[in-house]
């Protein structure tokens, strides 16, 4: 029995959700609500002490990260619809992807959704609220984040997040101008950790779309909508549950 | 064959180095010179368009950054000397601390060696040479470290990164002082790829040996000795070529 705890499809959550639905693999999806901060409440911080999302049970263990948690399910379960290629050069290229959305991509788009959709949630609160919040936030990074959700982050630093981002954007497009897929031999791993990301950037109204769209980056483009098209990609979206907050962004943006 | 670009066995260089030495693999180094700025050498960046080391050649193809080659090697190698565990859930604890090596540990650690090891490679420089050098770093962000690294970086960025450097001894020391290595199955990746980083904090006259002693983290001090102590990181040692320039750092921080 594999049990997902995750936010909405989405991020990090939508990494290991579309990893399971590409790999066609029965699950069930233990929907983490943070606008009741479930993942810092007592009984999820048993299950990770580091009270983050996604998080995999799977033979009474519990797998964290999520990029460690998709390369577990190919490990475990290879042979259904692999997502790793089999060369270990492609294999070794799939993780230059990967490991870069987790150390630069995902840091400026997740830097905006803080500062535009997380401080919803962090605004939502009285000040007594919002400091018992904090006491509950075991890694020691995080409240300064929680802070500027809620007060504003710096201009500088979103600014230099918007800078990256475009970096990024290029990084993407310099490859997606050129095949359908972030590796020669087809979708990976590397395809889905970067679309859990770079998903969204294109929509009008965001934050990104002087920088994502069908004239600066048509490759980039076309592969969104590409996977976006996938059966099992459509499956997820139209089964996961997700962020009631969250989807008045989502309208927001999309207006 | 195998070729391995690096600079000599410490950080970043020192996991896929290990890791050749631990599997008994024969390869032939090819030392990039920091002090001469070899690795934005435009020979060097046609090996690695981001200017940096390690890089591992094999077969005609080269395979980037130290973690991604470590894991290269396994998959290519998989019966010599397996430094990853069979089993799957132990192989995702394995990612989990190889991950966190190089989005949290790694950092403090480095930001610590470019404020005072690098720092002497950038002052040895004339303005208009240092100027000159700078045009030739590919990645965008980089300019921005050597400047602090030159001219010093600021006391706040040194105070925080001293602290996540306990943060994460003490990370260390929670396993270490209950088990030899990082996993219950024994030497690993893990273990290479936190040494690297690990090794060299002990020292007295360094930057953190209030943070590491026989006192404070005994398991973590017997760790970096067990893992000392091993032949093929003591023939690592005997034979790799290292920095002149940074001898001299590890001689005054010994004194």
């Amino acid at each position: 029995m594999l049990t997902l705890y995750s936010f909405g499809p989405g991020a990090n959550s939508l990494k290991p959700m579309a990893t399971l639905y590409e790999k066609g693999l029965e699950f069930k999806q233990h929907f983490i609500d943070p606008s009741k901060f479930e993942q810092h409440s007592d009984w999820f911080k048993a299950i990770n002490p580091r009270g983050q999302v996604p998080a995999l049970q799977h033979e009474g263990k519990i797998i964290t990260e999520s990029t460690v948690i998709c390369e577990y399910l190919e490990d475990v379960f290879p042979d259904q619809n692999p997502l790793r290629p089999a060369d270990p050069y492609q294999r070794a290229q799939m993780r230059v992807w990967t490991k870069w959305v987790d150390e630069y991509f995902c840091w400026c788009v997740s830097t905006i959704g803080w500062a535009f959709g997380i401080k919803k949630i962090a605004q939502a609160m009285t000040d007594d609220e919002f400091e018992a919040h904090l006491k509950n936030v075991p890694i020691p990074e995080q409240p300064v984040k929680w802070r500027r959700a809620r007060n504003g982050f710096p201009q500088e630093i979103l600014d230099e997040e918007i800078r990256k981002g475009g970096v990024s954007v290029q990084r993407l497009e310099g490859t997606l101008s050129k095949q359908d897929y972030l590796l020669e031999t087809g979708f990976s791993l590397a395809d889905i950790c970067n679309f859990a990301i770079a998903n969204g950037m294109q929509r009008e109204g965001g934050f990104f779309p002087e920088q994502v769209n069908e004239k600066a980056t048509p490759g980039l483009i076309a592969w969104i909508d590409r996977i976006n098209a996938r059966p099992a990609i459509q499956k997820m979206f139209a089964e996961a549950k997700r962020e009631e907050i969250l989807k008045h962004t989502e309208k927001e943006t999309a207006a």
